[in-house]
């Protein structure tokens, strides 16, 4: 990777986001030859700010042709820079010809956004997740079994002969920020800091119990007040609380199935941790790898070249 | 009551939570003669913020004398005006002894705050809610049962022989807030209106299946994106899906037993509403009438007289 001045990329990919942009200059071996990263997620443009916000990113890489880039996120959602309509389940993760070709003024790009997918019963969304498992089926071929995925809103997905069959969404990660920095139990939980032993004792509680999990989260508080419970040891039980919540409610998905994490390194790791304590024995994929294998399996099956 | 510009009380209630401090000028016989309220919450105070805050607010009430201020909650707290220690479960919910004399300067102010409770397992601590037990219990001698609180931080007591037994909080109410206001949820959410029957489905589907609570919350908004859910219908469902999840937990304290609520009257509806639902017929107590009550009670027994 260089600074991007003197590359030319294949086609560039994107990964946007409620809160962040990310772009990938590719080359057509798959290789990465500049990445650019920026704060300006969906949830701060509006319409006509897509396309300003992608140029300041990808401008650097850009030559006299027309260069593909392939995005997924919610830019393709209603709010986003034009809608991608979801693609409903049980279908294939990325369907090639169902990408979307947003307005753009700029002759050098050619953007095309892929959708999403929908589940009508039990209701639920995806956007970007399904790239990562599109991605995911490029890396292990013929993967039969569960994805999840954990971040803000964790993911689990039910594969089988190369389509997702099912899906189900948790908040835990976002339930998570709003305990530990917004509500009432913020000010037992300051710093970094991490204990295994309480993440693990906070995953057993919820899973062996979760229909206390209501009346588990304000003790994190009330010990710190009255027994000393220190503030990494309450972070750590709150995450396996929350964690141990979903694997309760997510059973289903995991037990006796094969199980491919997809995800950042530490939340991941944290995932592994509480799904082995059920005798699960979860792979790791990086969620990049999987987003940029997932945006190369589309630019290769499309038909637009540069 | 009147403006305050010429009463005489016989003594001062306050109520200083972490966000408002309310004060109530009363006559020897129980009655209010004049109230005031301002956001000077104990969260936006420091220690020698309090008496100037106090004042501001009392100060047309003070005659010549000493008069004396009885006061709850969180002023009591580390972060206080001056530390009340808890007094520990099982206990009666008020003693007149146990109350601190808050440090003062004008003479025309005696400042008795009253303790919290704590119980040491499970872990949980109380501040102004043992003030409307306490007064609970004047308005309805000899009662023996369940009192349940409802708030941002819910309280249930099991009271025997006029002491608290036990208590659990549950972090309902500042859960609704952050998921309704804060999280995605938001989205789908918005205005104030009501649905009973989708509330009701909430605390069904809560009670009836509390492990899965973890997967209930997202299909809030994917049915608001593909099913066209609406805003009031979203909220009263969020609410029923968090009010059923602390009933789940709680069953201990509300299974077979005499239940009264405290609290504002529309939350304490849609709590009596999920109780009818288990067979529960809860009866109601305004909470100020109970908070008023229950330092009166104190001030009866205090050995200062004005």
């Amino acid at each position: 990777m260089n600074d991007g001045s003197q590359i030319e990329p294949a086609w560039i990919a994107v990964d946007w986001g409620t809160s962040n942009l990310r772009a990938w200059a590719m080359a057509a071996d798959g290789n990465v030859l500049a990445e650019a990263t920026s704060d300006e997620g969906m949830a701060k443009l509006t319409h006509v700010e897509f396309e300003p916000a992608l140029l300041r990113l990808i401008a650097p890489w850009l030559g006299k042709g027309q260069t593909l880039v392939a995005a997924c996120g919610m830019v393709g959602s209603r709010q986003g820079w034009c809608e991608a309509p979801y693609r409903a389940v049980p279908c294939t993760p990325l369907d090639p010809a169902a990408q979307v070709t947003a307005p753009s003024t700029d002759p050098r790009i050619l953007i095309r956004i892929a959708p999403g997918l929908k589940q009508t019963a039990p209701a639920d969304v995806m956007r970007g997740e399904e790239t990562q498992i599109a991605g995911a089926l490029r890396l292990l071929p013929g993967y039969d079994g569960v994805l999840c995925l954990p971040g803000t809103h964790s993911k689990w997905a039910q594969i089988s002969a190369g389509e997702v069959v099912s899906f189900q969404t948790f908040m835990t990660g976002e339930m998570f920020a709003l305990l530990s920095e917004t509500s009432v139990l913020r000010h037992g939980m300051q710093g970094e800091g991490w204990d295994d032993a309480a993440f693990d004792l906070g995953v057993s509680d919820a899973i062996s119990r979760p229909d206390r999990i209501g009346a588990r989260l304000f003790s994190l508080r009330a010990e710190g007040l009255i027994s000393g419970l220190g503030p990494a040891s309450a972070r750590s039980r709150l995450s396996g609380l929350l964690i141990g919540t979903e694997l309760a409610a997510s059973r289903p998905y995991w037990l006796g199935q094969r199980i491919t994490l997809i995800g950042a390194a530490k939340l991941s790791a944290a995932y592994a941790r509480a799904l082995s304590a059920q005798g699960i024995d979860a792979q790791h994929l990086s969620a990049t790898d999987c987003t940029l294998a997932g945006l190369a399996s589309l630019v290769s099956q499309t038909e637009i070249a540069r």
